[in-house]
């Protein structure tokens, strides 16, 4: 259901229809985005990319350090009026100009201010993963389903042209029967202070990090949803950057089709890959889920063509504010919604159980 | 162990002991090979590499087709008193010419041909894997060291020149801590009547065939033996090739430094690579086990630089063949010896349960 909600729109992307017919669902005016967490994320990644948005704009931020969300909204001409504290936060409410909140904040905070923004009565994009646990998801998918506003999660990758390039090339039969794919993600993770080395803000290690990339990049490779989830993990507890979270995690998922994706994250060394391996073929990135610089090939054997996708120089980051931006007036679905994320919640609970009790776990249809 | 004997050798090799100095081990002159199956690898592979080789000669010929023995014996000058047929072949102890005997036949062939090899009184090269059992695998062990002769695995990777520079500069630390290896070997298995899906002469689909390169690989990348298994398999049983054995087997190793080998085998995609990945960088072959034409790279992130060994045109399987020579003449233990086939065959009998149990199996110290 979530691929054929993608290739419809893909489809429709790539006819350039969306463009061409803003009567059925492209925004009239830019929408207005409320940034909570100014961050390295949000402020470092996220805000400079509204230049390039067709349809999305900076409309406020959200934060704890008064002094910084001043010196932000200076440089992007927002008034004193759209700043917003964690504790006057609710009255967001109040300010037409904000349509969609997005959420960039540690792990720990996103179900909170997901349903605070959505009882604010606006639109959610909410980084990943969407939660620390699946009953958050929930939650989060309820509270916005109860305020009738969209709610998205941010796997951005779906909007980056060599991953789009690769699903539709996987779909396309170009591998020809999918037989495995593999997809690994980690950095060395350098900073013990970090949060996403506290459990009460990141709600793991490794897998809540680099391991969505990881899980994330199964699905759209594949196009099926898991049935199966089996996991290791491995981490030097006498590290003091691994109190309190995991560093590496492997793990493999077991498919209808008979495919198998064989996963890794890890916080202890470098790594960013994905690859397909049909009976006719093979999809290669490397690096292949970066901000820039992603690369790909295909062939048979190895690396023998490199492939530049014809939209390569498409804003990631853009694309997929402006996706939130279009569902919002369409009222279309985002193609990557919170259903999608809560699924993703329900396996990684699974991967932690198999590495947990050594045994495969089995996951419900849908889960 | 295994790691200590290999490390001496090969610094021995390097400082080029080995050739300036035959009283210590070298041969005088060329040990004959008696060649035990004339199909693909034991004709077209290694009988054409005896020109390249130091220490080592074709002596015999074993194969139960007469005139095909007969035509390679003419092309190769050999007499016909130096052709055996299976039902003759234990007559091979009255031939003073042959000192080891190569078993070059399918699988489920290479006990009973090993420990009549060691019963005429030959030392014993044995194809991998070294049998289809751990039991046939203890017998063929015991049978050379009751005939004090030699017991070499062909696992000729320790004899490839970019595979060796790989573990030297795994173990000098290039990349750091090891965390994780990777290892992946497949290919499109296209004829259904091959041995090597029939189980009585093949043990076992793709895991007895490539899988015994990704197992060996763990080995000597990471330099540690494993402690557990954990592993997943995927056959589409309505496929004709695979009525009798597996077609892809994941599996995860885990060893006693929290290092992480994850491995790969299949018979339904072309696959040929290894990666380690440290928390320093990392090293990466792809190919990385062919006959010819592998491939290696370091990097912090990526393929950053391309290395060739020094001795990049070295000869794997003259290596190899000289190997046992020079071991048969030293009285020294082959650096891949019987044990060390044997504990893989433990290894391959756990992976087996793991993927039949669907749990993480506990392996012996020196299983």
């Amino acid at each position: 259901m979530t691929i054929e909600r993608r290739d419809v729109l893909r489809s429709a992307a790539m006819l350039g229809l969306g463009l061409a017919a803003p009567a059925i669902g492209q925004p009239t005016r830019k929408l207005g985005y409320a940034i909570v967490g100014l961050g390295y994320y949000g402020l470092g990644v996220i805000i400079p990319q509204f230049a390039k948005c067709a349809h999305s704009r900076l409309a406020a931020v959200v934060s704890g350090d008064r002094a910084k969300a001043e010196r932000v909204a200076r440089e992007h001409g927002l008034s004193p009026q759209a700043i917003y504290s964690y504790a006057n936060f609710d009255s967001i409410r109040d300010n037409p100009d904000v349509d969609i909140v997005y959420v960039c904040l540690p792990n720990g905070l996103h179900a909170e201010y997901t349903i605070r923004a959505a009882r604010a009565g606006k639109h959610v994009l909410c980084e990943k993963p969407m939660a620390v646990s699946v009953a958050e998801g929930q939650a989060m998918i309820a509270a916005c389903k109860t305020a009738n506003r969209k709610l998205m999660i941010g796997y951005r990758c779906h909007f980056e042209p060599f991953n789009r390039e690769a699903m539709r090339l996987a779909r396309s039969g170009a591998a020809g029967k999918i037989r495995f794919v593999r997809s690994e993600h980690g950095f060395v993770q350098g900073d013990p202070g970090a949060w996403r080395l506290k459990r009460a803000l990141s709600g793991g290690g490794s897998l809540m990090d680099m391991g969505v990339y990881s899980l994330q990049a199964a699905h759209y490779m594949t196009g099926e949803e898991p049935v199966a989830v089996t996991a290791r993990e491995s981490t030097d507890r006498r590290d003091p950057r691994f109190a309190e979270v995991e560093d590496m995690i492997d793990w493999t998922l077991e498919f209808p089709s008979g495919a198998i994706a064989g996963c890794l994250s890890m916080y202890s060394a470098n790594q960013n890959r994905i690859l397909l391996m049909g009976d006719k073929g093979r999809i290669e990135l490397e690096p292949a889920t970066r901000y820039d610089g992603n690369r790909m090939w295909t062939g048979r054997d190895g690396r023998e063509r490199e492939v530049t996708p014809p939209d390569a120089q498409a804003n990631q980051f853009a694309g997929q504010l402006d996706h939130l931006a279009d569902c919002a007036v369409s009222g279309r679905e985002p193609i990557v919604s919170g259903e999608e994320g809560l699924r993703d919640m329900a396996i990684i609970k699974a991967i932690y159980r198999s590495a947990r009790e050594g045994r495969t776990v089995r996951l419900e249809r849908g889960a």
